[in-house]
């Protein structure tokens, strides 16, 4: 399995990815799922997959042939965000048919796939492509898309995300819900991959791979489990508990009222 | 679809289930998966049920009524927890088996139980009642179970949950699992029930229903969103945030320092 999420918010973009693929549990690896695309002040492009590693390794390298060869359409010479998108769209639709073509069995090469970036100075955007190919971008309401093992993860999501808020807080927002993933379910493996874009900077982004032994990474661990505990204990108490205290308090100052 | 959770804690026992049910989107309804079975100072039980209504209810009155005819096996005579449970067990799959065969269609007629609860002296327990009529205990490296849509509410038990932690701290942590997972899915529901067994005492327990308007759960809930927000805020800077920061200190600072 796997997970993937990206976040948009007014101030760039967040993209986050586990690394573990699996074929039966006795064929564990550790991919990288996020994948970049980038023409310095032109356009720049993060692609995170989920789904069959043929279907997704061939997919990446079609992106990138057919950029190198400076067809249309291709990333590099889409004029926006839409027809990049829809143009990933054909391939991934593409690569799953010639796979199902050759298979003498029922296997299911489907992929699907989290898109996003910016071109020139048009607007940021993310999309969630389907096996079938086609897509749906964020919205204001609901500014984050998840792919995979999707549920562990949502909750913190529900709560947090917002299209006001802070790109690098949306990150480490990423980060949680990646790692309470992890946490919870056996198909989803560090390390974690995320990569944070600014608006209008057409750049690469700040990129990071957090194993479990990087420190920023447990010290992230650390301090959100600390904070999760001070969150319960600050929820407030149930009626009898502060009946059982003011009893107890009663008992212990009664002695002394009396003088 | 249905979210329901039980915790085993030296110090008693934790249930908890949410109220909705759906047979498609067009019947939603409203109902307790919570069933009590209680003969005071000798044993009590507690039953929460996933899955079929009409399986689930006619289960439900199955073991009262066996229970009224004083007949063995029944949850009145059960000489102890494992006893009882696999009565619970072979009553479920009995049900469904007579569900199959009046159905001219198949149906599925699966429903799942947690069932826990205490007899006499005896230590307390929960089990999990799988369809098939098998069941299975927590354990003190994982003492609680769910059944049902259990993903959403699943992380913060993980991290929360151990043997030694106080019961109502235990019934807090069920009510923030059982709110995150009706934020993030719309087949889950109020109102929550919850009950606290305290182990030793054979009673009914302290049972609360939560409504969406229960100024209790409106508070569990504003102070849980906002215990979040300061966990997400105690969370490490990025590297990059720091030098930023750094960066500013040293600007904003060295006109002074010129002096």
């Amino acid at each position: 399995m796997t997970y993937c999420v990206a976040i948009k918010v007014d101030s760039g973009l967040v993209f986050a990815s586990d690394s573990r693929t699996n074929a039966g549990i006795d064929h564990v690896s550790t991919y990288s799922k996020m994948h970049t695309f980038v023409w310095p002040g032109d356009r720049s492009f993060v692609l995170l997959s989920a789904g069959n590693l043929a279907t997704t390794q061939l997919v990446v390298k079609r992106l990138r042939s057919d950029s190198e060869a400076g067809i249309a359409p291709s990333l590099c010479t889409a004029p926006d965000l839409d027809a990049a998108v829809n143009y990933v769209g054909m391939v991934s639709t593409e690569i799953q048919r010639s796979q199902v073509e050759r298979d003498l069995q029922s296997t299911s090469f489907e992929a699907t796939f989290i898109f996003g970036g910016q071109i020139g100075n048009g607007p940021t955007g993310i999309f969630m492509v389907y096996p079938q190919g086609n897509y749906i971008h964020e919205s204001a309401e609901h500014p984050f898309l998840q792919i995979g093992e999707t549920k562990y993860g949502k909750p913190i999501l529900d709560r947090v995300i917002r299209h006001d808020i802070p790109l690098e807080l949306a990150g480490r927002c990423a980060l949680v819900s990646l790692n309470s993933t992890i946490r919870s379910n056996l198909t989803v493996g560090p390390p974690i991959e995320l990569l944070l874009y600014n608006t209008g900077t057409l750049n690469e982004g700040r990129r990071l791979s957090l194993s479990e032994s990087d420190p920023f990474y447990h010290q992230v661990n650390e301090a959100w489990a600390e904070g999760l505990r001070q969150a319960l204990n600050s929820l407030p108490p149930f009626e009898w508990e502060q009946e059982i205290k003011m009893a107890q308090f009663v008992q212990n100052s009664s002695p002394q009222q009396q003088y």
